[in-house]
């Protein structure tokens, strides 16, 4: 069995990352091809714990025990939903990954970001991206599509200063190479296309 | 306030460190020390909700998921336990803390024991143990004591074998001046003066 391919889109709070990775999958199953729809952190029983324990606002932990947390689960949604997967010959299409710790724990919650690439490498070696996304919508227009910064999640209630920081992460990223940056703020059919015409060049 | 000192006591199944922990708290508090007991993987909610998730068998988590649930459960009562008991001046005597992880996850389970030791070092950074004290009891003892390997959490349920690798990981840690290793063989009155005579020590 061919190996399938792993595709991730990541992007700021209300960069359109969930429509786009469901307009995504519509548009591969439509060319025949068998694609699985994951996201992080969940995704798998055990994760999907550690995501109600990570966003329960009556905890308060600092920002290594969420990124311990944050890795715990993608662990767990690695070994039990995409390497299987990727096993099975399917195209799994993931709405966030590594890329999101390294944005939102390091250069959002200040983690040693060596640290945090570290912690990656070791949990994620068995998996590679065929092609990361970064659906780039810069954090106020984000906010202004959600309806601004009432959102009631820990993640979600940093403020704008919190935001600009991990976007400058992702772009920090995009500017290396390990993200291609999408532009996002155009109308959600046309970043469908640039999403599209992106991945086929990996399939 | 002088920082208060925090002891550990380390030990397989059956080596007694939960009642000598408790003997210990109270020969300090005897002494007219202000001593806190606690215990890991748990002593504050996240990480008691985190225990939880680690022991329940419904879960089939990899050694390094695990270990990040662990290394999660941990950084949270240091920052909630630890830490402010101690510069409270009160001494901490800790059931497990990192000598557990790399003798359970790293010599029984098998992952990287230098990557589990850079995780213990960030993670435990700002708390200096004074004392590390390992309950020398051979796991097939052990065992007997608690009545053999019919517990029901997943940590209980490797077998011997298991039990043996993470002896033998205390064991090297003793050797390397890490643990101070405490004949648990003998009576519990013996035990808990052997542990009180090496805690004196430090105090």
């Amino acid at each position: 069995m061919k190996q399938g391919k792993f595709i991730v889109l990541e992007g700021v709070e209300g960069a359109g990352k969930t429509s786009q990775c469901k307009r995504l999958a519509a548009a591969l199953e439509a060319k025949g091809i068998d694609a699985v729809l994951t996201r992080e952190p969940g995704g798998v029983p055990l994760a999907e714990r550690l995501r109600a324990l990570i966003l329960d606002t009556e905890y308060t932990p600092d920002a290594l025990t969420e990124l311990y947390m944050y890795m715990a689960a993608r662990r767990e949604h690695l070994n039990k939903i995409i390497l299987p997967a990727l096993a099975a010959g399917k195209t799994v299409i993931c709405d966030r990954f590594t890329y999101s710790t390294v944005a939102y724990q390091g250069y959002g919650r200040g983690v040693d970001i060596e640290f945090i690439r570290a912690l990656n490498a070791e949990t994620v070696k068995a998996a590679k991206v065929d092609i990361a996304l970064f659906l780039d919508v810069p954090p106020a227009v984000g906010f202004a599509r959600k309806g601004g910064a009432d959102c009631g999640d820990r993640m979600e209630s940093g403020g704008i200063a919190f935001f600009e920081r991990i976007y400058d992460g992702f772009k920090a990223m995009c500017a290396a190479g390990e993200l291609v940056a999408i532009d996002a703020t155009v109308g959600e059919q046309a970043v469908a296309e640039s999403i599209l015409k992106a991945v086929e060049g990996v399939l």
